[in-house]
């Protein structure tokens, strides 16, 4: 199922979101604005403000709270998004050229603030205080995430149990701002929100698996990224992480992080994880969270939006990008 | 009148602030820890948080919502710092090696972002939805302020009403939000919230005016950092400004400015200013801002902390770091 077909119930909220990040951009100085339209336009799957949308179906729907958090989770999810392409000097995403790479990584890294505030201007502008406070502690825990990152790059000993926590950081902690917030801001009984906070935790940690494959199995073209960008950064993920367990000291991730050469070490390695069961074991292990998250589902009413939820499950699986 | 004298009647509450700033140094990740203990010790001149203490003691005064905002703002203070240091690629600051240089450009940023949502958590924490809202707009007109100033590097046709724009954006902004969230907290009627507002502004555009001065006058070691270092990265302020009035197309900021040998035109623009009544002049406006500043303490209760407050702005002209 395509996303648009699974965003269809959402369409209006959607289209209302977009409204809102336009207008982000109508500031008075006019090479912000630019920056601005730059980096909010460009077509991101719009994943975290759909997931708040939908999170906030199933009891008192507030539609400008929703559309607001909406908003502030899709900015910061913009803002990090500038940030980690600044820090890790890359040039494309999304097949466009980075606003580190266009506009240079001093303009990328105010460009970041900015964004992160408005973010945290809409956030606010929801007037709920559990929901604000979520925010402020989730931009916390994605930072510590990013660093820890930094700090074990080219660290070949890390537990899968580090990985976890690292993309839970990273990425799943978005993921459940999204959820949770929906959940909160339509006043939701705490074990629905405690569903869907769990939902969005395993499907972030999915979704993180699952660009982690990719990143080994998919093309720049289809990415609009480089492929092999994890590995070139000394970013272990876990079809590197297997492919280590299995091969002792001999293999070409080993051999990458103790500074052997970059290019032959990082082809070689993406060919021996694509033609191994690697790619299949890393797909399971991202089922198995789309599975979880699901079974969170079935605490909450059994309606059409549910079902919009199990749905972006699946398609977290089946992404081709 | 030294600063420690000029706080001595908020010391309890600046000594809460500082056991707050060191208790944001406990975290799980031993590398986060040393991070933050380094960039939160090492001596500010915490003006800030001391502004935010003595702006709520007019009315009803509330000692943790005060310890909470003020650590607040000392937060977003080291993280633009710290941000700022990381984009014009300092290595110095306060006497000591700065984040970005003893650990990267890349953890500089990261460790930034991480204190923004810090400070976020802290201001949410007082449970008040104006500061909240005031803390996430006075973000977006720092970073914006920023970016105008890099935008702006090596322009020399930049008229002193744009000057200030961009001081009152970058610097004064915090100052504002420091004295304002003060009276908000405690619950000052509104012309008491304008009126800490105003001193804040105006007591935040002379601090800069001085700043920019003492980058002419002073020396490395009062300063713990570079002189001439505003010169080095194309911010025009008050002092080259009046020098590029003064001396048509030949003089050393007109000529730096053009691409002219870097450190040739700046020791020579440093002389020139300090020999010239350019000084004289720039301590005359910012002066009259501290002036201003006290002006606005007329409207409020005749107490030792207005007194204080008068103290602070009288210390703001005189101080030599």
């Amino acid at each position: 199922m395509r996303l648009s077909t699974i965003y269809k119930s959402v369409r209006k909220d959607m289209d209302r979101v977009e409204e809102e990040l336009k207008s982000v951009s109508r500031v008075d100085f006019p090479w912000l604005s630019e920056l601005l339209d730059y980096s909010l336009g460009g077509g991101g799957k719009r994943m975290r403000p759909a997931l708040t949308l939908l999170s906030g179906r199933f009891y008192n729907y507030n539609f400008d709270h929703l559309v607001l958090m909406a908003t502030s989770v899709e900015l910061m999810h913009a803002a990090t998004l500038i940030h980690d392409d600044a820090i890790d000097n890359s040039s494309v995403r999304r097949g466009r050229a980075t606003v580190n790479k266009v506009w240079g990584e001093d303009k990328a890294v105010l460009l970041g603030d900015y964004l992160f505030a408005k973010a945290g201007e809409y956030c606010a502008d929801t007037q709920n205080l559990r929901a604000i406070k979520l925010f402020t502690q989730t931009l916390e825990t994605i930072s510590a995430g990013e660093l820890n990152q930094i700090f074990n790059a080219f660290n070949p000993k890390q537990s899968r149990q580090h990985y976890l926590k690292r993309i839970s950081d990273k990425t799943a902690a978005l993921f459940t701002l999204a959820t949770e917030s929906g959940a909160i801001l339509s006043q939701a009984p705490e074990e629905a929100v405690r569903a869907l906070r769990d939902y969005g935790y395993n499907l972030g940690i999915a979704f993180q698996i699952v660009d982690d494959i990719l990143d080994f199995t998919s093309t720049e073209e289809e990415m609009g990224k480089p492929i092999g960008s994890d590995l070139a950064q000394g970013t272990l993920t876990l079809p590197a992480m297997l492919l280590l367990e299995r091969q002792g000291e001999n293999n070409p991730v080993a051999e990458l992080f103790r500074g052997g050469d970059k290019q032959k070490n990082i082809k070689l390695a993406l060919e021996t994880v694509c033609n191994s069961s690697i790619v299949d074991e890393c797909y399971q292990v991202a089922s198995d969270y789309c599975a979880q998250a699901c079974r969170s589902l079935s605490l909450l009413p059994d309606n059409p939006t549910r079902r919009t939820l199990a749905e972006l499950a699946d398609f977290v699986i089946r992404r081709k990008r």
